[in-house]
């Protein structure tokens, strides 16, 4: 065991990403070989904490490893502490005892991420090895219980999106209103109607139409909108309207 | 170090129960002395895990030891792992050691939960002897980290109110407006005009008003209401209305 961490704790995020198409997850690729079976499985990034972090300051070392990137949205979601997490499968526990980490009750911390992929390029944003984007909806299986965590971030990130501007976090700073649409339509898996889904951002009275169009597209340029955070905390109401 | 207990990770419950007058949270009073000073001060209840248990069943053994009661709204709301979170008085670690726990650094997964007094009653509620119930506005200093946890815990507690009908879980199954009005004027931190309260409510379709009145009161007896989780379920939209 490694001096300086928490043998009992870990933080593990869930890095959203969009790429105008898919919603992605950041997975890293564990490959190891245990009495001549090869595992290649993918688990979300994580790590134990260490003694001198707090659980904010472990997410975003967290992040900063697999993605080289700091000052990203981040949000502690839930916790996760069933006492059967690293047992579930078998082959789990043999891992956790190859890199040295001998407990069998971890709770770990979970965080979301949100990144807008089409800032940086995708290829320059993974900066371990094994890690690598894959689209939500092709995720079938990953170790110990981050399948879970995996559905509950989804879950939390829905019921944000629903309720706050965090969708702006994944579009880059200049977007169309298509591409906004998409991004609504990919997290909430549904489809919307062009029009019906104009309406119902019309209100939203932070998103700025800026005298800018998409430059280097194949079909007509699209206008290009601005989130404004500014006009969000002046027009937002409580959703109960409970103020007097 | 007690067997069974994992070293670095507790639960505290931050336990809110109302009486129609005050919103009051459940404390615990630590009673010990220290190099011939003696220390009373306040907690929340809480306690290390234990290696069989998830963090929910935990939360419900902690509440089920401090009230008696099982089967309580309890929801977990947030992780706090400061490592300085028990190094913020001198007296708490110096504590901590007196109860054979030596670790410095433990990581804390906090509930919150909601409790009607009133059909309970008030003494029979809790069962430990060192228990008491603080109106909220009382509370100034707590142990360790527990002041931050309390905010935190309110914070949720009054997004929550805004948003989903857990009022109703600190409020007797038949109660009056009055009495729904003032839970939300405590919790919220505000006063309403009566005529302006109930027409805000009047939407609330999950609100059913009974034939029946208050009985053995001074004032002139008030109608009961319940409120319909099936009404509630069926009636809510998505505060977004994003639905198609």
């Amino acid at each position: 065991m490694q001096q300086g961490l928490i043998p009992n704790v870990s933080v593990d995020c869930v890095v959203f990403g969009f790429d105008f198409t898919n919603l992605n997850v950041l997975l890293i690729e564990r490959n190891f070989s245990l009495n001549g079976i090869h595992y290649a499985d993918l688990k979300l990034p994580g790590d134990l904490m260490r003694l001198d972090e707090d659980l904010d300051t472990a997410a975003a070392r967290i992040l900063k490893e697999n993605t080289g990137l700091s000052d990203i949205y981040l949000k502690q979601f839930k916790s996760f502490g069933s006492p059967d997490r690293l047992k579930r499968k078998p082959h789990d526990l043999e891992w956790l005892r190859l890199i040295d980490h001998p407990e069998e009750h971890v709770i770990t911390i979970a965080y979301y991420s949100l990144i807008d992929i089409s800032e940086y390029g995708r290829s320059q944003l993974v900066i371990s090895d094994n890690a690598q984007w894959t689209p939500v909806q092709e995720i079938t299986d990953l170790v110990m219980d981050h399948m879970d965590i995996l559905r509950y971030a989804l879950e939390h990130l829905r019921v944000e999106l629903l309720n706050k501007p965090i969708g702006f976090e994944l579009l880059p700073e200049k977007f169309t209103l298509s591409q906004m649409q998409r991004l609504y339509e990919v997290i909430l898996g549904t489809t919307f109607d062009k029009r019906n889904f104009r309406k119902k951002i019309s209100s939203m009275k932070y998103l700025i139409p800026l005298d800018e169009k998409q430059v280097g597209v194949a079909h007509k340029p699209a206008r290009l909108y601005i989130f404004s955070n500014e006009v969000y905390l002046k027009t937002k109401k409580d959703s109960f309207d409970f103020s007097v």
